[in-house]
């Protein structure tokens, strides 16, 4: 404030379209306890659409609320900022101190006990561990004494002087508080009386007493947290939830699990794929094929264009693919689905420990704020319906919404649609494409054909994915805001969800194409055999995959998308689009160099923030995260080095993140929060897709079970000799139907009668000539067996790890019975004294004895300042 | 007391080796409010092995700690029963109200709020309903006015004035509290200090405050609850909260949802079933196998003794197999999963609401009592490590438990092994039995060996069943003891646990055996071929189902072991065992029948309730019906008439479980609980379970999957006709091995060269004879991807189910919002009041109005005695 005195705790921000008006500069103070949070909120709702004049109104309306609530404001509309007001609100102590005591919030007490820690074996180990990860901490926590714990208890006025006066003022419980009050700024916000809203930036004009033992949380931030040089230490949760408050600081709890798991994942996808690299020249199948006395003639990939081919062409392939599917891969799948599930497991219990650390315990949630939106519908309702009824307040029936529930339901399904529209584009690109330089008559063209088609399309893919991700993400907003739903809550849900199941199927769909479907017509489409797509589509056969399954193609297909969805989306998206906008937005608001930069340095705090970019959520940041885990976890059985790249790309995310969120948004509004919520949700939704979905990659994807059943069922010595021989069908090339024969028969330099193909098929000199084969429904069913043994025996595994691992940490749920009984102690104790005082048979001594000595930790529990916002 | 003023709260009783001694009946009352729980458990702990001198001293040391609790005690000693003596405990007021805040307990408040009913058709449809339902609600809850509600908050003697008085003593709240004095009591009567620990049932001495309306809560009990003659009606839960506490009354009210909720499963079980029936002259296959011209020869079903048969002669077995199994049985199936899944969607809310009626929405777990057996374990450590080290309070480490967890674990797959070899014999039993009486030469035993045979091994597996289910109980008390777990709740979970996979197993093991492995040697023992069991017992081919599908005798099995089970376990041992008990323990106590019926009259309630049997928790209750939860959902495909048996059961089991509680049983201490804990995660495991084996039921029990796949892959004209031919296979009677063909070759008075067995086989003619066949590996492909449709279709079904119904209804929600508003406005008026007095500017006119009108709805707020125990 200008008085030099109180510190700025939140700041309004409003067009002002005659800049100089009678009022600015005026300072104003007002106190009054009524508390009339309730009526505002109706009032607003009530005068929702008005003009520039009307706004004007509202906001003197708002701020007198916010008088009545006992808030300190001082407006400042003839600011350095030309056309910009800024309310600047202060909240002082006795109204925290209300707050607090309705929100029921938990504080530390000046009441410390120690932790006790587990003697023996185990708490060597664990002071072993602790020691070499010590360089791993941050360097400010090593100044708090680590084995001791403040009781924490609901703050209530009453028993103020139990409170421990250092640790009061946590800055995230200032802004809680002064959101609170201004529940109703959302809807101003909405409808543009207001034109921002947000706390300040702490930067060190050493009048706030929010220092952490005597170094500025925001410098500290910005140190220990915001630095790219710190990538390898711990991430300091404490001060970010501090300074950020609760939502924010579980958010990086959470990727900061995320990554430290991500680091034993990526170890075991490395060991996996190595594995696949020292064993690729002792794998008979590859060997047979590419040996030089295979003389196989396989039949032509596609119609007319394609002709006969040598089996040993395919050498390459057969021996890269094994770097992706061989044993170890089924084991690394059930790995990362256990993986998935311990993740989960220990999210719920460092969520639990932070939850006690920081004194959420008891805590439920806020009121739901109704969204402006919904109340304005509301109101619009009842306007229609005034003369039919009396009673005012209405809501929202099903009936109202049915069409915005239709119009979601259709849209949602269109927008899938739209993704598989364009995954068959890209399929029908891959086709001709394909044909096209087959036809060519470079050789080399033809040579690296494979290569060409398959990575121009894996990239059209992803740019298809990147912008269709951008535009989903702005409809799934307008269908939410279509939707109205009630409150601020449900409208995050119910938007995130819907964000999730567009990107998460813009995603996923080409992979699981490739993975389920591409060149599967012979088990898949078998029963769909006169399926109209069958006879466009897969007659082609052009979509058939590369000997040596399709697991290899699967696997560019990730790397691709996975890869350049990070890159892309980090760098240029995060780092780029901010930073743009900033330019943006700094060049539009100048009126000439010069002042400008004269400007700057004149400006307040409050000013410099506003040129920062708004908090815009966390549900992108999250969204980011749990498309990663899809890629790390769905398909994890094609491509073991997903992990890696995830835990490389997350290390780089963290600090980019932190930088942001330090530097370049205004400070976000501290919101309390227990957990992550519908993201946990959402989480073990993916994880449970997981399962399935490896399951079927491993026995249909993966030449993992056909390689089996002929090892155990068909192979004569026991071996794998003789696999790719089984594997393959026989075909008289005299069965060609008329006009599907290949234009260049004797490309192999001599007639072929009989070629071979990949498939499970009676030979042409059986009774039922190219009919499905026994083979083929024997590996059809020991697949399915697989799939139902696979995917139990996870689940069950999951159920085990979910079951064994408590959710409250052991040590937490010690404290926190601990905790309970002290603090039953401590008020026993007090009221014995209170007893002692009214009964009045002791002495003044013996009262003095019994009630000081609590506070004994604390040399002088009332020497300071009341209030420490006015002192210091 | 015998003053007849105090009540009787609680009872102790104890052993007296010398009656008349020098204390008795005298009367002591101390006042004391130092606490001195902890302090107490600790001695108690110290003092643990003791013999009877030692137990008079301990008594008199825990009888003070009770004193300097607080508490008020009464000696009774030369009572009416001899050799025990009782000590009355009676909590006065001020200590209920001191731990009352402890307890953070909520109270309902004089404030009274009116619910909002919503409006529209909704709420006429409601209105209607409740009319209509109307009758079937117990009578008393009409007095209460339905649409105002008490707000509630958490107790606090400073508010006390808020506090709404007539609530204000729930019964369930004095046991509780004085059972939380308690809390040392259990490993006294661990050690013998004390025999028995009792609250009293409250019969009409008028002394008590506890009337409802001025009906005494236990007559009214039992006139509306425990009385057969009011089945149809709802349960009147809330009188048994009242009167039992929140955990027992959560039973009930789980008890009465899972009634109610059969009520529509078993509707659709019976259409199904009726369904069944009406079609059974429509089922093609059974009329091929009951056509007379079907000529078809059997192969003999088992070696030597059996012959050639006629396939006509198994057309009863194929008209009943009908019954159960045709295609309303899949719909069925599917339809209990999702009835599962309904009926945990639906208990969730019902706690939720139930939670929120009995105000324990913001109630934490009260903490473990630690267990007597583990501090002696403890102790006995410490003791042993004395001279080593010298920190005394030790627990057990996982090196001390080893022993024991490697104990329970060996025993439980001993036990486990010893269901599976009681399952051997009765298999044993029932292909010597079937030997013996196919040797046998009467005509008439030969035709009846089926249903004989099956009859006495189902009623020889029940009886197994019911002594292995008393065996495996005490067995599973007896290895948690081994365990020795640190707390009640623990030692309480880990028992249920056991005792559950022991029971589960010894029920289902017969059941699944019959469902999966009888008679499929074919598909199942394939990958076995060697298998020693295949040569012993299978190639008996005597455990063949008969023709029709095993499904018929999974029914029969499943019905007699349902209903043999619920008869005897409930009528015999829950009626009749009790009744057994107390005969004996009135015949022991009993020194004359004429001084006993005197001395009965003059009784006072504390000794009657002495001679009740004592409360053994709700495990068997609970384990009781979880089972029967089991065979209603596991096993559903096979028999749709489980869920109309166990709603019969349950009607009568419901109010036979309340008559015990009211008239047989000591009264239980109330114990607080906010959900039925562990029971609930093991229904959830049993519902996930049945998924799984209802798709197995349906796919490899059933003939669906092979009836689907002839009629859609092999029927010439897409019908029917020709199934039994297709699913039998040739076989060659020359082909014979040496020893194993029929003793009778010409029972059927025709020589047979070629007959018939059920398999998909190679003829005798094709190039590899007997191998399996191709429809083989087909039928069993499309069975294996039906299972994996069918568990993933009902689990993804699940989730949408759990999705959809939200945990926590609508209204209470909304009622609990609606509560936290009225809550802080209330406070708020306070405050203003306060402050008003505090700076003494305005008048205190205007104080009484602004505080007074709170109070408002209770004429006279302090005008009722301040100790209602000593008034009236």
């Amino acid at each position: 404030f200008q008085d030099g005195q109180r510190k700025v705790d939140y700041v309004l921000t409003y067009h002002m379209k005659k800049p100089g008006g009678s009022r600015s500069g005026r300072q104003s103070m007002y106190m009054l306890t009524e508390r009339a949070v309730a009526r505002s909120l109706r009032f607003l709702g009530d005068a929702f659409n008005g003009h520039e004049d009307q706004k004007a109104f509202r906001r003197e309306e708002f701020e007198g609320k916010l008088r009545d609530m006992g808030l300190e404001l001082e407006k400042d509309e003839d600011a350095n900022v030309s056309g910009v007001g800024f309310l600047k609100i202060h909240a002082p102590w006795n109204v925290l101190c209300r707050e607090a005591e309705f929100m029921k919030l938990k504080l530390p007490t000046k009441k410390v006990y120690e932790v006790k820690k587990s003697r023996g074996v185990v708490e060597k180990i664990s002071t072993l561990i602790s020691k070499i990860l010590e360089p791993l901490h941050p360097q400010f926590e090593e100044r708090q004494p680590k084995n001791i714990k403040h009781l924490s208890h609901t703050f209530s006025r009453e028993k103020q002087h139990l409170q421990e006066r250092r640790t009061f003022f946590k800055i995230s419980f200032l802004s809680v508080n002064v959101f609170f009050f201004c529940a109703g700024i959302t809807s101003l916000l909405g409808s543009g009386v207001y034109t921002a809203a947000y706390p300040l930036h702490d930067v060190s004009d050493k009048i706030q007493p929010h220092t952490y033992y005597n170094i500025c949380l925001d410098e500290l931030l910005y140190e220990e947290w915001a630095n790219y040089s710190v990538f390898y230490k711990y991430q300091p949760i404490g001060l970010v939830r501090k300074y950020f408050g609760e939502k924010i600081g579980l958010y990086f709890a959470w990727l900061g699990l995320y990554t430290q798991m991500l680091i034993p994942a990526s170890l075991v996808g490395i060991i996996v794929f190595l594995y696949g690299c020292a064993t690729v020249n002792d794998d008979i199948p590859s060997m047979e094929i590419c040996h030089p006395k295979t003389n196989i003639t396989m039949c032509p990939q596609c119609d007319q264009v394609c002709s006969y081919w040598k089996l040993s062409t395919a050498c390459g392939t057969a021996r890269a693919s094994h770097l992706f599917d061989n044993p170890a891969t089924v084991f690394f799948s059930i790995f990362m689905a256990l993986w998935a599930a311990m993740f989960m497991e220990h999210w719920k219990r460092r969520q639990m420990r932070l939850n006690y650390e920081w004194d959420l315990t008891g805590f439920e949630d806020e009121e739901d704020h109704p969204r402006a939106e919904y109340e304005f519908r509301v109101m619009q309702k009842s306007m229609r319906k005034d003369r039919k009824s009396q009673h005012k307040e209405e809501k929202l029936t099903c009936q109202d919404r049915l069409p915005a529930y239709m119009t979601n339901i259709v849209m949602m399904l269109l927008m899938i649609g739209v993704t598989f529209a364009i995954l068959f584009g890209v399929i029908l690109y891959r086709i001709s494409m394909k044909a096209a330089l087959h036809m060519s008559s470079s050789p080399i063209t033809r040579n690296n054909v494979q290569l060409t088609v398959k990575t121009t399309a894996a990239i059209i893919n992803l740019v298809v994915i990147l912008i269709l991700d951008e535009v989903y993400g702005a409809f799934a907003r307008w269908l939410t805001v279509l939707e109205a739903p009630k409150t601020e809550k449900s409208f995050e849900e119910r938007l995130i969800f819907k964000t999730f199941i567009l990107k998460f199927f813009n995603a996923f769909t080409p992979i699981i194409y490739i993975a389920f479907f591409r060149g599967r017509y012979g088990s898949f489409f078998f029963f769909f055999y006169n399926f109209l797509l069958y006879n466009i589509l897969f007659s082609y056969r052009m979509e058939e995959c590369a000997h040596g399954g399709c697991l290899m193609e699967l696997c560019i297909q990730l790397s691709i998308t996975m890869l350049g969805k990070q890159l892309i989306q980090n760098n240029l998206f995060e780092i780029g689009v901010p930073k743009l906008k900033k330019l943006i937005r700094y060049i539009r608001s100048k009126q000439g160099a010069f002042q400008e930069e004269e400007r700057q340095k004149k400006l307040q705090r409050y000013e410099i923030d506003h040129f920062l970019e708004p908090f815009g959520g966390l549900t992108p940041e999250y969204m980011e995260m749990i498309i990663q885990f899809g890629f790390v976890t769905l398909f994890v059985a094609s491509f073991p080095l997903a992990p890696l790249f995830a835990l490389l790309n997350n290390i780089i995310e963290i600090r980019l993140d932190a930088k942001k969120f330090v530097a370049e948004l205004r400070r976000p509004v501290a919101a309390r929060a227990q957990d992550i919520g519908i993201w946990y949700n959402i989480l073990r939704g993916v994880a449970k897709v997981a399962v399935i979905i490896n399951a079927f990659v491993i026995s249909f994807t993966s030449d993992f079970i056909p390689r089996m059943v002929y090892q155990y069922m068909y192979s004569p010595d026991g071996s794998m000799h003789g696999f790719v021989n089984h594997t393959l069908s026989y075909f008289n090339t005299s069965h060609f139907q008329e006009g599907k024969e290949t234009m260049d028969p004797l490309l192999l330099g001599y007639p072929v009668d009989i070629c071979r193909y990949k498939d499970y098929r009676e030979p042409p000199w059986s009774e039922t000539p190219y009919e499905i084969s026994k083979e083929f429904w024997t590996v059809l069913a020991v697949r399915l067996a697989f799939v139902i043994v696979f995917q139990n025996v996870v689940m069950l595994m999951n159920d085990i790890v979910d079951w064994l691992i408590p959710d409250i940490p052991k040590d937490t749920s010690l404290q926190i019975h601990k905790e309970k009984i002290l603090l039953v102690d401590l008020f026993m104790k007090e009221e014995q004294c209170k007893t002692y005082m009214h009964q009045s048979t002791a002495s003044p001594s013996d009262y003095d004895h019994c009630c000081r000595s609590k506070n004994s930790t604390a040399a002088h529990p009332r020497s300071r300042p009341n209030n420490p916002n006015i002192g210091s």
